[in-house]
Formats: C-alpha cells, sequence, structure tokens
C-alpha cells in the first residue's frame, strides 16, 4: 500500500475466531504450527497502544501476529492512524534482519492487504522494561544493544551507503509520516505547552508541568531537536527504541516492533535507549521497601548505560574503519598514513556530534515520559504518588539540564555522574 | 517517468528538422507562435553542459524548449545521465512558479516522453555572467536574488510546511540521484583528490592542485559540507544556482534551469550565489586595461554580495515572522511577548548556523570552479594564463580560509573585506 493510507478493500481485523482459519492457508506458517486448526490456540495479547497482537500455538510450535488497526487502539477510533504502518514496520524488520538478524525477530509471513505480520514467536522473552522492574539482570544486553544500533544506524548512513542507495530508502520511508507526527507531537511538542494528552502526576508536578510551558530555553532547546529530526535523513532509525521494544531473556535479545522506522537523526534512536534506562535507573526510589535495597541493581542499571554507549562508540567506528563504502569521508580523499589519522581525528569528532545529538534526544525521550501522553510502567507502577513523584521530579531536573546545557555532559559518565548527585541531593519534587 | 532512469519508448531527440512539426501539433505552443510551421524559425541554442536547447519564433511569438538526452552533451555517450532531469526540472519550476512566479520562465508544455520543456522566451535577457564580465551593472538583482532564494527556501522548509508535505517533497524529489551525484563528485570530491576530469591552470597552479590533495583539513571540511549535502533536506534547492542559471536584464530577473533541485541543505543555494559574485570580484584583474578601471565595479559585485546576504536574511525572517506555519518551531510552543521575543532570539541564532553552512558551501564552490571539471567564463575568458592564475589564487586562497577557518567569517562583510585584503596583497600565485 505504499505511502497510502486508504484501507484496502480486503482489509479485515483478525480476532481468535478469524485467525486460525486465516493462518492455515499460510503453508510457512501452518508447517511451523503443525496440527490443524484444531489443535491450534489463539490469544490476544495486544498491551500496547496500537495494534493487534496474537499468540498462535499448535503441537509442532508458535508464532506471534501483529495486525495494524485503521486507529490508535489505545485511543480508539477517534484517532486514525494508517494501515501503512505494518509496510514501515515490515521494511524495517526486513533490512533490519539483513544487517542483525540474530537480534530481531524472524518473519515468517507478511500480508499488505490485512497489514499483518507473522513473527517467531520469542519464548521466554519477556518486554525488557518489565524485567528491569523486576531488577532482572541481563548481562547480554549492552553488547546486544550497542550491536543493533552500530549496525543498523552504520549501514544506512552516508558513511556506508552510495548516495542513491541512500536516497531510495529516503524515499521509500518517506511516507511514514503519521507515525513520524506521533513522534513531533508527543516528545517535541506537547510537553512543552497546554495539550489535551498530557498528564503528570498530579497536583505534585503541576509546578513543573507550569516551568515546562514558560521555560524558553528548554523550549527553543525542544524546537531544535524537532527540526533535526524533521530535517536530518543521518540514517534508517528504529524510530521507538525503548525499553519496551525490547524482549529479551538473560541470554537472548530482540528488537521488535520498528513501525516508527524511517530515515532521522541517529542520535534519535540512541538517546531513546539511555532515557530508558536513566529512567529506571530512578524509579527504583519507587519500590525499595527498605532503603539502599536496589542500590546494586541501581549501579549495574548506570553502569550499563555507560557501557553501552562506550561499545556503540566503539563498534559505530570499527564498522567505519572496516566498511568505509559510503558516498561520505570517500576514501580516496584520505590515503596513506596521514589521511587515515587526519581522518580517525574526524571520525572521533563526527562521535562527539552524534553524542551532542545523543544528549538532547535522551532528554527529550525522558521529559515525554513524565509530563507528556505516554508513560513508563517504570513510574506507573510506583502506587505511592510522594514517592512516585520524587523520582519524576529528578528525572525531569537531570533532563531540563542535559537538553538546554548539553556541553556539560561531554561523556556518558557526566550524565551518570549527574543521575546520582541528583538523587542523592534532592529529597523532594 | 518519476525516478526512473529509463528511456520512455518514444523518446527521440528533437533537432531543428523536427520541432517545428512536433510544436504544431501542441495548441498552447503554436498559439503563441502564430502562423504555421512554414513561417517559423527554429535554432538550437545550447551552450550549457547537459542539454539541448532551442529557440523557436514565429510572427506572433517565440518560445524556449529545452530538451534532456541521456547523456551529458558535454561529454558524449560515454557520460549516460538520465531523462528524469526534465521531470525534476518541470517540479521545481512549478514550484518556483507558485511561489515566485514572475522571477522564472512561464512554462508553456510539458511532455515528459520526450524529456522536454516549452518555456517562454527570455528576450532580451542575457546570462548574467556574461552581463557582469562585461561590467554590466543589474541594480536589480540583489532584490531579486534574495526574493527568490528567501521564498524558495523558507516555504518548503520545516519552518513553513507540515511534516507530511515535506516529507512528501523529500519523497517526490529522492530520485533525482544522477544530478546530485555530480554535485557530490565534482564539488565536494574530486577538486581534493586525483580526478581525471579535474583541470586547472597549469603549470601555475600545479602547487595549489597538489597541496589540496595533502590538505587533511581542508578535506576534512569539505567532507563534513558533502555530509551535509546528503543528509540534510532542509528545504527545496535550485541546487545550481551560479550566475549562469540567471537571465537578466537590468530591469527583470529570472532563474533558470533547476534541474539539480531536490531537498538539501540551504546554504547550498545562498552559497552558491556568493561564490559566484566572489569568482566574477577576482576575475576583473583578469581583463583591465589599465590597472583599477574596474574598481568600481569591482566594488559594486562585493556590494552586491553583502546586500544579497542582508536581504536574504530580512526576508527569511520576515517570512518566518508572517508565515509560522509549519511543525518546526510550532507558534504554541512561543506565545506571548515573552515566547515571542525568545523565539526572536532563535530566529537570530537560526540564520547565524544558516550563515555558517553558506560560507563553507560558498568556498566549496568556489574553489570547484579553478581545480575541478567545470570552470566559469569569468575566469577561463582571461587569455594571459600568468593573470588568470593570480586571480585564481586569490580565489583559491580565500576559499580555503573560508572553508577551514568559517568561524572568522562571522558577517558578510568579513569576507568583503577578506576578499579586499587578499587582492591588494597577493600579487602573485
Amino acid at each position: 500500500m505504499s505511502a497510502a493510507s486508504e484501507i484496502p478493500k480486503d482489509y479485515t481485523p483478525q480476532s481468535t475466531a478469524t485467525l486460525a482459519s486465516y493462518l492455515a492457508n499460510v503453508p510457512a506458517v501452518s508447517a511451523i504450527l503443525g496440527g490443524d486448526t484444531s489443535d491450534w490456540t489463539v490469544f490476544e495479547v495486544g498491551d500496547g497502544n496500537l495494534n493487534l497482537v496474537f499468540i498462535v500455538k499448535g503441537p509442532k510450535g508458535g508464532v506471534a501476529v501483529k495486525q495494524a488497526l485503521p486507529y490508535v487502539r489505545l485511543v480508539g477510533e477517534s484517532w486514525p492512524l494508517p494501515l501503512s504502518r505494518a509496510h514501515y514496520e515490515h521494511m524495517a524488520l526486513t533490512e533490519q534482519a539483513r544487517l542483525v538478524g540474530r537480534l530481531v525477530p524472524a518473519i515468517h509471513h507478511y500480508d499488505e492487504n490485512l497489514a499483518l505480520i507473522v513473527m517467531e514467536l520469542l519464548e521466554p522473552h519477556i518486554i525488557m522494561r518489565r524485567g528491569m522492574i523486576a531488577t532482572t539482570i541481563y548481562p547480554k544486553f549492552a553488547d546486544d544493544i550497542s550491536t543493533f544500533m552500530a549496525h543498523t544506524l552504520y549501514f544506512t548512513s552516508d558513511l556506508a551507503l552510495t548516495a542513491d542507495r541512500k536516497k531510495a530508502m529516503i524515499g521509500a520511508f518517506s511516507g511514514n509520516t503519521a507515525l513520524c507526527k506521533i513522534t513531533e507531537d508527543l516528545i517535541f511538542t506537547d510537553p512543552y505547552r497546554v495539550a489535551e494528552l498530557n498528564r503528570w502526576t498530579s497536583p505534585q508536578l503541576d509546578p513543573y508541568a507550569a516551568r515546562w510551558r514558560e521555560d524558553g530555553d528548554l523550549k527553543v532547546a525542544a524546537s531544535r531537536l524537532k527540526l533535526k529530526f524533521l530535517s536530518s535523513a543521518e540514517a534508517m532509525l528504529h524510530g521507538d527504541l525503548h525499553t519496551g521494544s525490547v524482549m529479551l531473556t538473560p541470554e537472548d535479545t530482540r528488537i521488535i516492533d520498528p513501525e516508527f522506522a524511517f530515515m532521522g537523526p541517529m542520535g534519535f534512536d540512541v538517546g531513546a535507549v539511555l532515557a530508558n534506562l536513566l529512567i529506571n535507573y530512578f524509579s527504583h526510589d519507587g519500590y525499595e521497601q527498605q532503603p539502599g535495597e536496589r542500590d546494586q541493581y541501581r549501579e549495574q542499571v548506570l553502569a550499563m548505560a555507560e557501557t553501552i554507549w562506550t561499545q556503540f562508540h566503539g563498534k559505530f567506528l570499527d564498522l567505519w574503519r572496516g566498511n568505509p563504502t559510503g558516498d561520505a569521508y570517500p576514501v580516496s580523499l584520505f590515503q596513506g598514513s596521514e589521511g587515515e589519522s587526519r581522518l580517525e581525528v574526524e571520525r572521533q569528532a563526527y562521535m562527539d556530534r552524534l553524542w551532542v545529538d545523543t544528549v538532547g534526544f535522551a532528554a527529550a525521550k525522558m521529559i515525554r515520559r513524565i509530563l507528556g501522553l505516554a508513560h513508563n510502567i517504570d513510574l506507573e507502577w510506583i502506587e505511592d504518588k510522594e514517592r512516585r513523584a520524587i523520582c519524576e521530579a529528578r528525572i525531569l531536573t537531570l533532563a531540563r539540564d542535559m537538553m538546554v546545557n548539553t556541553a556539560n555532559y561531554p561523556a556518558v559518565t557526566d550524565i551518570t555522574a549527574a543521575a546520582r548527585s541528583i538523587r542523592a541531593e534532592m529529597k523532594s519534587y
């Protein structure tokens, strides 16, 4: 359906009653399930905001089925959302599979007219955010997510692609406007103005919400980030890379749900990961029965954030050194040891600029989860509103400074140090 | 033909023998010409590098006909170039006509299969570059070109467009890869490496060409500009906005030939204009019979460069203040007098960033005309190679400093002052 937002004539939303007979006509899927429809169980499990998600199990195996609805599931038909997002998700998944296949679910079947993707059933994986609330340790995550980001961002950038292939990708994703607009509105705009969809822990954070709407420096900084999001086609982004888009076990990591994918600024993906770890770091004060009982996990979360950036930095640069196949910084300009050493200095400078973007986008992602529409269960599940408000106020305090005084955070350790110190010093909201 | 580079089945290059009978079947055109084919005269006048250009005159009036060839005319069939460039030129002309109709030629007819555009015949307009070599004064040019740039760039940017319309334009132009690649190679890459197509005034400038290939800081700066060209989709660019793309009289200005149009960084267009004025400024030393006889014109050229930036700056900001209809810097964030005054500070900062881009791109455009494939007649027509080399060496000296030490040129007067001082002090190449 390309970029069109129309509903195909033969589109029908699936249900637990209809899905099995549909899948029976898809040989690749019925072979995985084994037996026939009478042996299959179908559950609707979607806990996301946008789509239908089913798990289907048969005697031999299971699959996950994701189908787009022509509206936002969370809100209903009053908020239409084009089915074409399944097209973009499928396109992004296909590209990610090519680049880092072991880190995304395998695709078994795609039906463009039904806006429906049948994928590998990930078991016993859980959503990372839930695991982190329960202080589960994921020793492989830093390595895996840094690989995912380094490969998907590097290989879809001008550093790896020729300009014609890069422009073809820009064209291919340019129709995913409705999903981009959700980001543009909910992340870069609404938290900084009166907006019907905003919500926050009230009345505790009312003064923050009010200050945010009056804070000129902050609004300018958020608007600069929005402009970058609108106009910098650096690489194919996942576009929604928070801990709710990760399913994993301590041994295996999978990145799901790239329906927000488009060609945008790399720092947006990297910042999303760091933001969600920082949110989780601050959230544990809402859960501790005894002060300090989660200290060790907290520190592991910060260490994970540091490792992710450090490893991403190293892996991205290694890919650049080993695969300089793009039209940017052409190899032919930097021959010989002198050329190579000058280019290496520039590679570091390139990463420094990417870091600046990352800090800003991370801050925007932190703020939107506290003052905007969509919140994180890391914070939402804290029952005591007073405690929750303190956690959230700390996050807002760090995020505002990251966004407005980005130059004060030249290294990832500057952020983690600031997080520790804000947590230690801010005793009330 | 969208982005496809195929040759349509019914494509045939026109000639002075065939064109009249083709146009006879186009009522809009034959009405302009009057009479019938036996009354019409057809001349082939293309002096550009890429296309066929005809002038057709009849008893009532005349038209200009531009047809793309499936290769680069200057080089021949060994350098294929897709006919789709006519599609992009037509699309850009149409958009420019909507925005600044009086500054572009009217389109009478477009034939996608023939890659052929019939346009208003511009008489007695001449190519601006020729006029400037002959020290013709164009009192309206600064006003007109600043209006052209302010309107075409502002109204196709995120400041004026909603994100969905902007992304649609990005998609629509994303196929113009072959023309973009000419820029990418010839402007940002070849002058900084050994490339078969490079040429320069030799042996006089041999040491410059050699130094350029070894200058790490310069190559990094050029590569950063190239990366910006590849990845910053800020607005619809003309893409080739030099004084050879301007036809004018002292009273009337028209911008032609937007076949390089795509969604790119605004500073590339603005820089192109300034670069070509600076080249012209330095060229007059190659023509003077008596030293100083062109002093007055020289100063007028620099004054024109200053006025263009100053007026562009003012007009762009006025459009922003008056038409804040885009998704970037949304009006709703900057309400009230405090919001407006904070936004005004940011508008100035935005223009400062655009200026930095402009200085860099101007420098790249100056260098490519001296060390790359395509040269300007401003310099080429200087018969004495020694004198030409001095002019060119001065341009290279200024351009290198603009590109590497951009921060030393915070205002357009810093560039014009440097131009004066380099001309006064550099007595040999």
